[in-house]
């Protein structure tokens, strides 16, 4: 990206973060990682100074989303495929978004045990998910650490998240490029495709393609590809393909990085490339001003003291919801009494 | 309903508009809907009240979404649907949920005369969209416009939307039933089924399965019914039919009427209407929330001052969204100043 005035100045300490983070030393994108998921507020108000100050750096890597149920393969895959990206010459940062990490104890990327190959590498970094709150919280953060390894000059990004709830749609919203991983069921059991999964995918993988279940695979993409003929594609120029593919095995995988590039490119030709990013950047600041919204509501004293109470009254139909509200709006901006 | 004591106490004038409504007179019913559309703060106060007297005499009407594009021939199908189940000793309301209708000049149900038929009987009620405003501003009018339809005796309420956006998500999580209205299209042409819509359909309608179209329809049946096994049900006891249907021959209209019951009859077995009844009202209570909340702060002069700037620093990638927002928020809360 060109280089911009930067109309940020940075304190001395943050000043020579950023250094250290444009620098591509492992310690301080650490560092700088580890203060955007810092909630205390002086250190969100630095982390927002640093994340702007990088910002211009980064935007060009390529971001790639990869989800799938538990028991699909995501590590072995990741691990495959960053693995393969370092042989060609790129560097690789592995990002997590599950909300659900705190109560299951870490269920992806936990630790880098499950990586071990690629941690070992130099051209990777992987950062296992913020293990806190609301998933809101969990994708500015998300957001943010990504910024922060493109300014440290990883090429590719990847994301991986369960199959779980909202994440995936906060996932398919932050990348590039949405891949999702399915088994290689057929037939019957084929049916139960998660709520709306193949209108955010820009590419679905039947992931453990080899030895017994070489066959299953085939006939799965079959009916997937169906699936993907009866809906309208996300970009009119793209049709999301279905290909099969081992992680263990490794095979497939170069397919999966030349889709992705295949899209990339397709995007770039049609100048949407750019207008991508800059729709991503307005629809994180209008989630980021939501939540921030919510929470500021939510934790007003007279707020939380009269919430439950109102909650229990609409759950008995004993009041209008639209009435409920009104009251909370007008308690949390201090407007003249009124019931 | 049962009668529980009412905690709300009306002045004189909004007593005898519930009574009025509650006896089941038109001309209240109409008052009592303009007062929920008007925006005026008093007035918004007054609706309040009035709504939230009346709600526990809500709640047990059968409550259908009929979405489709424009062309699917939604007016006819309504209207042979309401007097169908006029004959049937039922009184039937036809809202409408359409947030362009300000734009298109009231493109659904702009006036009365497209069901002209059903708009002469006294069983029927039918109030276009509000026009005006936010998809949010819509959907809570129709959703006050329904409980008061239900709080005068209404047995069914009938809830148009246009195929556009988020309403029919929006329709999806109001009503109790929501049936999708699909043209007699097969083969090939089948492709382009909208984001999502399998999974918030209840019921998929083939509808003008008549004349030289009757056998393109049952193609399409069996293309979508195809569709549909592809995913997971949204409740477990229910599967979504797909069927023909000629709302100009009358064809195919007491199926889909079969379909509704036995769908109700299934949520009541299952304890899960009343659990249904329970969850949109909080979820109400949420979105009203949420909405109110934006509402005060986009009026916010200082916010809707600095707004564009900051849009437009991010548009540039100029600024972090989450630090633009941060800034945001504390001018709208009276922060300390930071920057």
């Amino acid at each position: 990206m060109e280089q911009t005035a930067n109309p940020i100045s940075l304190d001395t300490a943050t000043q020579r973060l950023a250094e250290g983070v444009l620098a591509g030393r492992r310690r301080a994108l650490s560092k700088a990682i580890t203060l955007v998921e810092n909630t205390r507020e002086d250190r969100r108000r630095q982390a927002n100074q640093l994340v702007s100050y990088l910002l211009p750096r980064s935007g060009t890597a390529t971001r790639i989303g990869i989800s799938g149920t538990p028991g699909v393969g995501k590590s072995t895959f990741i691990e495959a495929f960053g693995l393969f990206l370092i042989e060609r010459g790129l560097r690789v940062a592995v990002l997590a978004v599950d909300p659900s990490s705190k109560i299951s104890g870490g269920s992806i990327l936990g630790d880098k045990v499950r990586m071990e190959q690629l941690a070992r590498r130099n051209e990777a970094f992987i950062r296992p998910s913020p293990s806190a709150g609301t998933l809101g919280g969990v994708t500015r953060r998300t957001r943010e650490t990504m910024m922060l390894c493109e300014a440290a000059g990883f090429d590719v990004i990847l994301i991986e998240t369960v199959g779980v709830g909202q994440s995936e749609t906060a996932v398919a919203d932050m990348v590039d490029f949405f891949t999702v991983l399915l088994l290689p069921n057929a037939g019957d059991e084929i049916q139960g495709i998660k709520k709306g999964i193949i209108e955010v995918a820009d590419l679905l993988v039947i992931n453990k393609a080899d030895g017994e279940f070489r066959d299953a695979a085939k006939r799965a993409r079959r009916h997937y590809a169906n699936a993907v003929n009866l809906f309208r594609p996300k970009n009119p120029h793209w049709k999301t393909p279905v290909v099969c593919a081992s992680g263990l095995g490794g095979e497939g995988i170069d397919t999966v990085w030349e889709s992705a590039g295949k899209h990339r490119a397709l995007l770039e030709e049609h100048g949407l490339f750019e207008k991508l990013r800059r729709q991503q950047r307005q629809r994180w600041f209008q989630q980021a001003l939501e939540d921030s919204l919510l929470e500021r509501f939510q934790a007003h004293p007279e707020v939380a003291r009269k919430l439950p109470e109102l909650r229990n009254a609409i759950g008995q139909g004993q009041m209008s919801p639209h009435h409920a509200a009104a009251n909370l709006i007008g308690l949390f901006m201090g407007d003249p009494q009124q019931n």
